[in-house]
């Protein structure tokens, strides 16, 4: 369920999650990555040896930024591969790039190459976007290589570029506005392609790791958006990432239990344990927990039939157990998952997602909004709905809104 | 040794080294990936979408064929890069060709998808440079299977791609003439690019992992003729290929000691254990056994100072014993080679390279000319030096001689 989770949480993170925090350290690792591409070109010669052999045989429309090319800041452009490919390996020959201490990643290099690269190729594509996408693909980086970390390293493998192509394919799928079973597509394509080994440190070859991580994760999330099949459980499978690259792996440690403790209110309202359709699931607890672990949310789209019926879904709910108590209040509720370890994660929701106590936030209710209403309408008529009814306050006359989207 | 040593024997084997039972099987399975390749593109859409996918953004000048497209058996055209993809993905997606029982390799694929690309976009290409190119990429392929069989596979690899780049790497350098440095880091960049676990078996990603490992030899090649570097040592070093995707690996087993047992005119003549310059090698059987067992030859090009003060020859010539025995005529040889896990090798010499029992073929003493007279005065002119040497009994008049080359 790995590769479900990570799929699912990156095509539901939006630009409203980010903190400030965040915001700030993804911004100054962009403007680093840039500075390291822009200088590693114009004073190393590896990334100039991958640019004029990919430019004298396979590239292809000029669509995307050689960083640093032609002059020490100027720009010369190439198709996207080729971008991908000359500013991975310009950002890391330095090996001057940002650094994820704790498993010795550097995140920015594949997926800022590649992300770059395909938003010029696309655009338009807003800063905002631009950021979330590339937040999406570090973090799944970081924590793909917290998951293998340290045996992995110590088998030989460079961390930045295994992970690496994996955390792109994230990026650019969420540029390109994949679903989350395109998601997982895109993340199986891109985690068969194993690239780097520590045995070239020291050579050309290492900067070529970035480069060409750059390349996989994008080709993955491009050919998964067309169609191109590979395998839902690609991390947590016996032959998957995973297993195959390291002596150790914790992504797929199982869920043994849910332990949830709530209001017996709750228990009367949704205590189906076996829903068979996506309106019985509204009503089942076991339901609710299930896909808010699995999809890290709880909207329509994990209330249908299919999801219902899904049997990783079914999985995890007969793994959820309720128990009553009359001292938790109605909109509150005590969670403790219980792995198949031995260790646990307790959680207390002291007030419910959309209570007085705790409201959506306006990006959420946004979110929520244009959720709804773009299934329902289309994308296009559902943006001028949201600029519709958002303003409500400020219309001059109401009878005339269904002509305004 | 390892890299150092499929990368000698690569490029020294030629057209004329092929057995009619080699050129044979060459030729089928050639023969037998191109029908796979028409049929497999023509009725399953894994190679469409990777076409179309690179097409509509990255493909550059049209050089090269796409077997099948433009209807069933006709062709069409993309450049090299996006041509060995689809050719490799449309060779394997129907699981029908060819299969080397004892690795399960599937050796054709590869190779054949990106030589045959990268010989349309430089061409021409003799059929014999071809045949020999694939030859040199297939038994690399399945050599270096054998070597981590049946380990790696059981550790979840797809082994036809895993071991494809390395192959495909050899058979494109050996294409476009690289010498044994340039070829070791062929090998390397070919190496570090590791495609395809068995997971994926049952989707699309199968037979990209074959289009993908044809990609990435092709590009390793190109980058290392262009002097990208890599390491000399990709295969057997610690941190590398052999180490990192199998628990077990059995290339670099290393060899203990060299039993030489000759006529006792060969100490007279070559006894020199220690040579310093490559003038002193030509007197030391044992820096001449010990560059036969590392290159597989012993030309000039094995004789010079820096061969003959390279670490790793120095230290297999130190593992050279040579004992005296009258009973061995002077141009025969008896040698044991033991392993340092115990096996050991052997092998008699019954008669001397050049001997009147065992002469050079027509083809070995063109070689051995061309690689003398091209050192000195070119490749070109040593093409027409060839040809005037080689027909003297037909020449008008050889006090001419001097001006026809």
């Amino acid at each position: 369920m790995a590769t479900l989770q990570l799929a699912s949480w990156a095509i539901n993170l939006t630009y409203a999650n980010l903190t400030t925090g965040v915001l700030t350290a993804a911004n100054k690792s962009f403007y680093n990555w840039a500075g390291c591409a822009i200088g590693g070109y114009a004073f190393q010669s590896a990334p100039q040896i991958a640019l004029n052999t990919t430019l004298s045989l396979f590239s292809g429309p000029p669509t995307s930024s050689i960083l640093g090319a032609n002059g020490s800041i100027s720009l010369g452009f190439a198709d996207a591969q080729t971008a991908a490919l000359v500013n991975g390996i310009a950002s890391h020959v330095d090996d001057y790039d940002d650094t994820h201490l704790e498993t010795i990643i550097h995140p920015a290099g594949p997926v800022a190459s590649a992300l770059l690269a395909v938003a010029e190729a696309n655009g338009p594509v807003s800063g905002q976007d631009f950021l979330t996408a590339f937040v999406a693909g570090v973090e799944a980086e970081c924590k793909l290589g917290l998951s293998v970390s340290p045996e992995h390293y110590d088998v030989g493998w460079h961390i930045t570029s295994t992970t690496g192509s994996v955390g792109t394919a994230i990026a650019v799928g969420k540029l390109l506005g994949l679903d989350t079973t395109h998601m997982q597509h895109a993340i199986g394509i891109a985690s068969t392609q194993v690239v780097g080994m520590q045995e070239f440190f020291g050579s050309d070859t290492k900067s070529f790791h970035i480069g060409r991580a750059a390349q996989g994760g994008m080709l993955a999330a491009l050919l998964a958006k067309n169609g191109y099949t590979s395998s839902l459980q690609a991390l947590e499978a016996k032959y998957g990432w995973l297993h195959v690259v390291s002596t150790r792996e914790n992504a797929t440690a199982d869920v043994k239990s849910v332990q949830l403790r709530v209001n017996p209110e709750v228990l009367i309202l949704t205590g189906k344990t076996s829903p068979q359709t996506g309106l019985e699931g509204k009503f089942s607890i076991y339901h609710a927990a299930a896909v808010g672990l699995l999809y890290g949310e709880a909207t329509p789209s994990q209330f249908t039939d299919a999801v219902v019926k899904n049997s990783i879904v079914i999985n995890m709910r007969n793994k959820v157990n309720v128990t009553n108590d009359d001292s938790v209040p109605r909109a509150s509720a005590h969670l403790t998952l219980t792995f198949s370890d031995g260790s646990s994660v307790e959680k207390y929701v002291e007030h419910a997602k959309g209570s007085i106590e705790n409201p959506l936030t306006d990006a959420e209710l946004e979110k929520k909004f244009m959720e709804q209403v773009g299934l329902a309408i289309g994308e296009a008529r559902a943006e001028r709905a949201n600029g519709v009814f958002k303003n409500v306050q400020n219309m001059e006359d109401v009878s005339k809104i269904q002509g305004m989207f």
